[in-house]
């Protein structure tokens, strides 16, 4: 590779992302900056949060410049360095972008990773980073479920949402998920072992909230949210008194250009609950020993997290668009380069 | 008065409650039953929960039953008992109903209050009553307030809201006051000594939002959420990171068939804030020691609870309706007799 393949953000999406609104450009290979250090991207985490992102909206990270790559999370290996911390041959994860080569420096959310830990680099993106990480830590540090509590999970098939899942069956709890379509909820039971498995499609808030009602008849004690919008609504009808509700994600209304938001809040108020805004970012500092359990749980056949691999730069637009179609299935990833 | 009049649910209000849903009664006086009292109701507290507690939903306490007089906190003065603990003459707080005399016994949120304590019972159910120390512990509790720090209060003129403010200022906060209409928010600045009154009435969304952006460049620490709806979601676009969000009420929905929500909930995973569903039932066990701080800043003059006395035991219905046509100024009062 002799030059740096660019997968830019070349218009502001309006709704769902649209092919013109990226630029897929080849530049020169950047050298090392004073103190810095390049970056070979080898897999790339791609997540609803850069859909976030690509908006010029006040939000918990700066927008994406237009003209510049889309952000992401990378693993990869150092290229070039300037930088006392990081030498030629280590392997980094770190907030970069969908190209070949990223400029970085130490610090932030930028760290080197075993390699030797993990049977291939994506993991680094999927269980021990920040989808794996962002169930256990949300899970134990802000629900703190107690044994025999319900735990209610919606995208649960996603890749957080299994981890989320997976997590509170450890912890003792009785865990439902809500999923689109019966293969996704058949996956729910037979791969990840949650109790109940709700298919929300073509059903109403009150219908789904009926059934969610029939699977917890006591309400849930957690909720661990990652869609939003009307399976949001119909959670919250049956939450148990000072429920804790995790908001992790909204997936159902990120293309959305007119936001969804919620209509049963009151019930928020009604049953004393609490929601918390929920990032992983502030758990960074902590990621070694999240990894670690997550390594120990994945070691002892009791935490599975599958991957959606794609493959190439030049398939950054399709394989981002999965999220949104449903089509992924457990943590979609993109292989860059082989880095080896 | 030898017969108890009584103000009856007749049927569930849909929407605004109109005066055929109540109806106006009059039965004998009830006899003390076995380990109770009977309370000569004197003062009854309107509030906009009482509307929810219309409906037959879900909800923190159960709806009131049809042909049951309208429930509400009532202080007055035992007219009769079997109850070792309430003594006739005795002045006593409880949750009651719309009626000249309530059966009652103790326990719950039942208690004797000291009426040599306030130059009117009134003030039980005002700064001294759920009303005040709902503001109180909500703030000094809930959000927890450190002294610099924003604090946005919605519904800001109200008895809850007024409340709010003039502690929020007693912590050492910059109070932001949302009302309705420029006397009101004349109120708030000259009655209450709130630091900016913003008046949110005839503005979109967007524009309150950027109101309140001009008043609070760097975002309320602080929320504290009587109203819900657009003023909220306008709210919500101004938050500090890691803003604390109390949920006391939704008035701006209490009256709607369709519950209306937020659509900006995505600010409060962005912001990683928390909303804090809250009512003030828990704290009962506490109400003495958060009346003795509001009546000592009231001593102090730093303190200012008005009230809207309304007179009659039938005239409930146009003094319930002043709460949602925005007519009353501080905390709303049904006078039902003098009690002395």
């Amino acid at each position: 590779m002799s030059v740096n393949r660019r997968f830019l953000l070349a218009r502001r999406p309006h709704g769902d992302p649209v092919p013109e609104d990226f630029a897929f450009v080849e530049q020169a290979i950047p050298v090392a900056p004073s103190g810095g250090f390049v970056v070979r991207n080898c897999y790339a985490s791609l997540d609803p949060a850069q859909r976030g992102w690509m908006d010029d909206a006040p939000s918990y990270m700066p927008p994406i410049p237009l003209g510049d790559p889309v952000r992401a999370t990378t693993v990869g290996i150092v290229h070039a360095s300037d930088s006392p911390d990081y030498a030629v041959g280590d392997w980094v994860m770190g907030l970069n972008g969908l190209e070949d080569y990223s400029v970085n420096h130490a610090g932030g959310f930028t760290m080197k990773v075993d390699i030797g830990l993990v049977d291939s680099p994506s993991k680094f993106l999927s269980a021990m980073g920040a989808v794996g990480l962002t169930a256990y830590f949300g899970l134990t540090d802000v629900a703190k479920p107690q044994p025999g509590e319900t735990l209610l999970v919606s995208g649960a098939a996603g890749a957080v949402g299994s981890a989320v899942g997976q997590i509170g069956k450890i912890m003792g709890c009785r865990v439902i998920g809500i999923a689109g379509g019966a293969t996704k909820c058949q996956r729910l039971i037979d791969d990840y072992g949650f109790d109940v498995a709700i298919d929300y499609k073509g059903k109403s808030v009150e219908q789904l909230a009926a059934e969610i009602r029939a699977a917890a008849p006591n309400g849930a004690d957690v909720v661990f949210e990652n869609v939003g919008g009307e399976v949001m609504d119909a959670e919250l009808m049956n939450l148990a008194k000072k429920a804790r509700i995790v908001l992790c994600g909204l997936i159902s209304e990120y293309n959305s250009p007119q936001k969804i938001g919620i209509r049963n809040l009151w019930q928020v108020l009604a049953q004393q609950a609490t929601i918390h805004g929920y990032l992983i970012m502030d758990y960074v500092p902590r990621f070694a020993e999240g990894g670690a359990q997550m390594a120990e749980w994945m070691a002892q056949g009791r935490m599975r997290i599958d991957e959606d691999v794609q493959h190439g730069l030049e398939n950054a637009y399709p394989a981002f668009m999965r999220l949104f179609s449903g089509a992924n299935t457990g943590k979609l990833v993109l292989k860059i380069a082989d880095g080896l």
